[in-house]
Order: structure tokens, then sequence, then C-alpha cells
């Protein structure tokens, strides 16, 4: 977890290279423009080339299932996108069977995953309902998913603090 | 403290639940659309049926003092809406006058008194003067009222960070 | 790092203050309106007489190399509103200029110096290039900073949370 620009996604990466397993890389983000198409490729352009990407911005549970294995290590990056993509659809039904299907899949995942999310709920928040949701529906899951994961941390300014367990370095 | 959506509400109750003492619970909220209504009656649901609710949008010195007791746990739920009441009010002599009579209760209770407040300062700030007075005086309360409670925790993913003293569990 | 009224400036004069020696408190801020100025003076009055008060909006790296000495403080208030004053510039090349000297000054410095900035991404972001653009340099500045310096504390509520090193008291 973290803000903006905090260095989340950046940490993440650290964390699951120094875990000498395969990595799986699961991009939720959805390029919708051109500023969005050169930040996602700035983020590609970081990562080691040898990484595998898989661009999932719906069926998140389900593309977990797939490839956790005990020696794999999976890096979402992030879940604040996929409940933005989830919210785009406009279908609470789909919402909501989709955050049910993640956390119900968690447990049973075997090898390392890491979630990358955004903190967005530390501001003041701009008016409509959307928002509201948005903001609503990504701290339930960041509440969810805090209780079914081993850690937890919140990074500042590219590091970790410790929310639940220990940070890896 | 906490964001919005953080669970900060649901860890307070918690705690009060563990203190195995009668809780009052003052609710600052005033209900001012159905959204909200919905919000609240979900949140009083959330609640144990034994616990005393008091709504009190602005007078919460006045009621702290008249509650407090030390045998009983008050939960105040939550600071920031008992600002921006007062804010609405368009009265800054009111304002300043129940923050100080808030500050000045403080140090005589008994008892336990928990409060929850909301982290509004660490994203971007709208335009506006009353949004700007808004986080001013919240961030200028939880500076105040840190200073003479024993505890502060930040709340993230509905897991608690030690900010002052230590966490209860 | 703070929020908005975090007290995040007061902690690091309190910092500043128990050092017993010299500061020269450098302030970013530029004066744009009535309510800004208001702002300004109270911080003023806020710190003690004796300071040495210098007012550099942009040549941030160059006052540093001007001011530092082993037998100094140096207080700089704040690092976002430095950025800021930079974006308005709007001229890339005089940002980055400007960011990549103030990191290659830090290492080469003596004495003490104390940066004080904004958490600002853990909120909604307001549309718009330039709140991005902020967010963004703000965010990478943090993560770059946080690197080559000893300390970094996330102030809440007045009260110091450690993400680097140790907190002074």
């Amino acid at each position: 977890m973290g803000g903006a620009r905090s260095g989340k996604s950046r940490y993440a990466e650290t964390i699951a290279s120094h875990c000498d397993q395969e990595v799986i890389y699961i991009a939720t983000a959805k390029v919708l423009d051109k500023e969005m198409e050169a930040r996602v490729e700035r983020h590609i352009d970081d990562r080691p080339a040898h990484w595998k990407t898989i661009e999932e911005p719906i069926a998140l549970a389900e593309s977990l299932e797939n490839h956790a294995a005990s020696n794999k290590v999976i890096l979402v990056d992030c879940l604040t996108m996929w409940v933005n993509n989830l919210l785009m659809q406009e279908d609470d039904i789909l919402l909501t069977a989709e955050i049910n299907k993640l956390l119900q899949v968690i447990p049973k995942l075997t090898g390392t995953v890491i979630f990358v999310s955004n903190e967005v709920g530390m501001g003041i928040m701009p008016l409509g309902e959307l928002t509201r949701k948005f903001v609503d529906e990504s701290g339930r899951l960041h509440q969810q998913l805090a209780q079914s994961i081993d850690n937890v941390l919140l990074i500042v300014a590219g590091l970790a603090m410790e929310v639940k367990g220990k940070k890896p370095f």
C-alpha cells in the first residue's frame, strides 16, 4: 500500500526480484490515453526483461488461479486500478462477484503473491458518487485482504513501514 | 485516525467491545441525504444492540462531560464530522469555543474515551477556502488532542500502526 | 513528511531548536494572496526571533551550498512548495536541472539539514495534467531524497512515526 508516486510498484518489484523465482507480473491497467501509455511503457522498461507480463483488467481471481504455483512469484499491480476497471463496467453484480472471487481464491494460492494498491482515503474526497464508491470499494477490499495475507506494508518515500508482519529487507 | 474506509470505526468498536464495560456511542453525523442515511444505518447495524447511542453533532464537550464515568467507555465517531458540523454553522466564535471546550474537558474525563477521526491532509487539497479551513481546523485539533491523550493509532487497511502509545491488541 | 496541518513544520522547528546551533530557515513559499500572507506571517511569529530566515523559492540547491556549515542547522520549509514554484515556471529543463542540483548537493553538505515536505499522494487525485505532474515530481523527489538522507519521519497529528532511522526524541 502507498500513495501515488510513493515508490510502491518499485518496492514490490524489488521484493519479487529478491525471491529468485520465476516472476509473473499481472498488470491491471487499461491503457486509455497517450499519457497513460507512456506511463505503462516506462513501468515495463523498469522491469527485468525475463519477467512474464500478463494484462488482466477484470478477471484477476481467475488469472491468479491459473498462474499461481509454489515455485513462482506473482506480482499484481495494482488493485486500485482493478477496482476502478470493475466500477467502469457499471455492473454492481460483476463488481461484487469479482471481489468475492479474489477473496476466496487468495487463501488457496501457493507461492508468493504480492499486491500493489493505492491508499486513496487520506485526503479530502472530491464530490461525486462514483468517487465515493471507488474509495468505499477500495477501502473495504484493503481491509478484507489485510486479514487474509501475511504482510501489509505502507510505502512512504520509497521506504516501507510495517503495518502487518515484518518487511523483507 | 485513518483514511476514509480504512476500518477506523470498526477498529474503535473492537477496542470498545474488549473493554467489558458499558459503551456509550456518540455519533456526530448529521443525516443530510439518502446515501448518508444508508451509511449511518449500516454503521448502527454493525454495532452491538446493547450499546447506547447518542446523536450529538455540535455540543460534544458537554455530552462527554455528562456521560463520562470511570466504569464506562465512550466512543466518539467521528471528530472530523463534528468539525465539519461546526464549520457549517458559519460562526467562528462558536467553532473556537466548542473546540476549546473539548480540549479542556478531555483531561478531566474519567473512564475510557475513544475518538475516531479522519486523516484528511495527505492528498492534493481541492481549491476553496472552506476546504482549507476544514483541513486546518481538523489538523490543529488532531495535534492538540494528540498531546493530551495516551494513545494515537493510524489505521491502514483495518490494521493499527502505533503513533503514540501501544496498540491494545 | 506529513499531511497538510499535520504539525510537520512545528516538529521540524522543534528538532532544529534542540540542536543548540545557529538555525537558518529557508522558506520556499512565494506569497501570492492575502490568505497566504497571513499563513506565512503566522509561521514567522511561531519561530524564534534569532533564527535567520532566507526566502528562496527556486534556487534551493545554491542556497543550501552557500549556507550549510558544520556548526549550523538548515531547515527547509517546504520541498513541495519548491516543486510547485518550479512547475509554475513552466520550464521542464529548469525543473529537472534544479531537482538534480539539489540531489547532487545534499551528499556534500556538512551540518544538519532538515527538509519539510508534504505527503500529497494518499488521496483521490483531482483531474488535470499539472496536478498529476506535481504529484509525480514530488513523489519522485521524496523517493530519491529518502535514499540519500539518514532519517525520514512521517508526521501524524504532530507526532513522528519512523520511516527511516530513529526519531530524535
